[in-house]
């Protein structure tokens, strides 16, 4: 882990209901710049086989892991951080939250970060927890939404063209319909 | 319907499969400024009924509505707008497509535009009739958050926060925990 690195977490995680957002969630955080996709809740190892096999095919080292006890591992992350590296910084996306495009900027960028997303039911303590409680908006959409929009705030506008190594496809941009080079 | 109003064509909808991300689509949709939501594949009274609730409880007047021929409305957009307006402007979502936070700014601000946000099969002739085909980003990631960053660049950073009429709910933004007016 670099000092800076971003983790995503993704809290409460359903079998059964849950795999099409959270994969999407751990796609947003892959092609938007996060080195790693945490979730809690039920395992589901599909999740990881599917972030591998894009990995595979569209280039970059996204890893997915399970926790089991995510409220001891975010408590550990805050204090200590990962690999005794410096102490960690938590986000806490939520529409309850404070302006993230005010409060993004304020944050300190030499620490790694946690970007917790909630699920079904969140637990209180994650709002004591995390040093900064941010809203994408106010009003209810999506945590997909939320999670892409922060992002796109931490890494800067327009980081989601970065190029990613080692992919067997890449697809050239065009206006009129699809150009894809195959290295396979 | 006014000259700049912005609707988003959500294609190929599927009953059972759908309906969370489809969900997603429109109230990120809402949150982010649209004015309509219009869906073509299976037909579901539950999506317009969920986003009247929203209104109801957090303002705004998102309408949703179902398309049975989307080719032919999108032909008929395109070429005559809508009531008699402008013609309008069709910008087509795709990995595929050229970088959206370069062509967004040159899209004229004067017209209807539509959205389009593609299902499982995107017919090839939607690349043939949008004026636009963009990219948010060349990764596989998510269409709701190509949404959302889409809209985001379209509207302005920060226009998520923008307040909606009406509602019996206000949530203040705060960095502790939840804060909620009730107007009910």
């Amino acid at each position: 882990m670099a000092d800076n690195d971003v983790i995503i977490l993704r809290l409460g995680y359903r079998l059964g209901r849950d795999p099409r957002i959270t994969t999407h969630l751990a796609l947003v955080a892959r092609a938007l710049g996060a080195n790693k996709f945490l979730f809690s809740g039920d395992e589901d190892k599909r999740l990881s086989e599917n972030i591998s096999s894009v990995n595979e095919r569209f280039g970059g080292e996204m890893v997915v892991g399970h926790l089991k006890s995510p409220m001891a591992w975010l408590k550990k992350f805050v204090r200590e951080g990962v690999d005794g590296g410096p102490p960690g910084t938590a986000v806490h996306l939520t529409m309850y939250g404070a302006p993230y495009q005010n409060v993004t900027p304020t944050i300190r960028r030499d620490r790694p970060l946690v970007v917790i997303v909630g699920g079904a039911k969140v637990p209180s303590e994650v709002f004591q927890i995390s040093q900064y409680n941010l809203a994408v908006g106010n009003q209810p959409h999506s945590e997909v939404a939320a999670l892409a929009l922060f992002l796109d705030g931490w890494y800067g506008t327009g980081s989601i063209s970065r190029k990613m190594d080692g992919g067997e496809l890449i697809i050239n941009p065009s206006n009129h319909g699809k150009d894809v080079t195959d290295n396979k």
